[in-house]
């Protein structure tokens, strides 16, 4: 477990960071799909075959999740928590039952507050890879963080 | 519950639909952190006072998944089923315990394809909003839709 808070002055454009790995599991998939994203693809087999999916396929949002699992447990651990304001998704291939999840994040830009001097925003690429090194979902996210001794 | 299905030709900027209500439960947006985004303002009312959310908040992406569920079951109901293939996402406000979360959304932009005639994507902003008609997320996506009788 991570035990060193990360500050602004403690990020840089550049910089990587590794999370631990995530199995999908098809039973919650398929229970995922049901409370949220109820579309036939995401919860049964032949109905995933015979879709753009070209197999069952995780929702988006299970893929976005799992994400942010691995991230708050990765030692990118940011002072304060990891809290995102914005940012682009897209998911340019689908996420399957047994896939083993993990996310490289990259440091693009640091951004001070104009306004609030004791605080930025982080640019980070989230970069959610399976367990053959394709890449299901690309998140790259707004996160806020603060100075260190920022009260 | 809809029956007919929108296809590329049925769509055009400045059409709007809206959604039905979800209301959002303090046991689930604990459990839902717990699973994908277990930090204490997400777990613990009195974590969430001391945090930058002055409350307890939902994760994000429990708002975003509950807007994937309201959107599914909407009006909107896309011929072949409703896949993003990307997107730009903003939480300006928290989703709270005991919010009712309603989406409002409007297509911005059809932008057919040069590679795949039969199909084209709708860009279309999804404005989720609560009782207050606060809004707690945008999430401006890049949706693929088919042409009618592309087989």
């Amino acid at each position: 477990m991570p035990t060193a808070k990360l500050y602004l002055e403690d990020l840089y454009a550049g910089q990587r960071f590794t999370t631990g790995q995530y199995p999908m599991d098809e039973k919650r998939i398929k229970e995922f799909a049901a409370e949220f994203d109820p579309q036939p693809f995401h919860l049964d087999e032949a109905a995933g075959v015979e879709s753009i999916f070209e197999g069952l396929a995780a929702s988006g949002w299970h893929t976005a999740a799992v994400t942010m699992k691995l991230l708050v447990e990765s030692e990118m651990s940011i002072a304060g928590g990891l809290v995102g304001v914005a940012g682009e998704i897209s998911w340019p291939k689908p996420t399957r039952p047994g896939d083993i999840l993990q996310v490289e994040s990259e440091v693009l830009e640091i951004v001070p507050s104009r306004s609030k001097p004791q605080r930025g925003i982080a640019k980070i690429r989230n970069t959610t890879v399976n367990q053959r090194g394709e890449v299901v979902q690309v998140f790259t996210a707004s996160v806020l963080v603060y100075r260190r001794n920022s009260g």
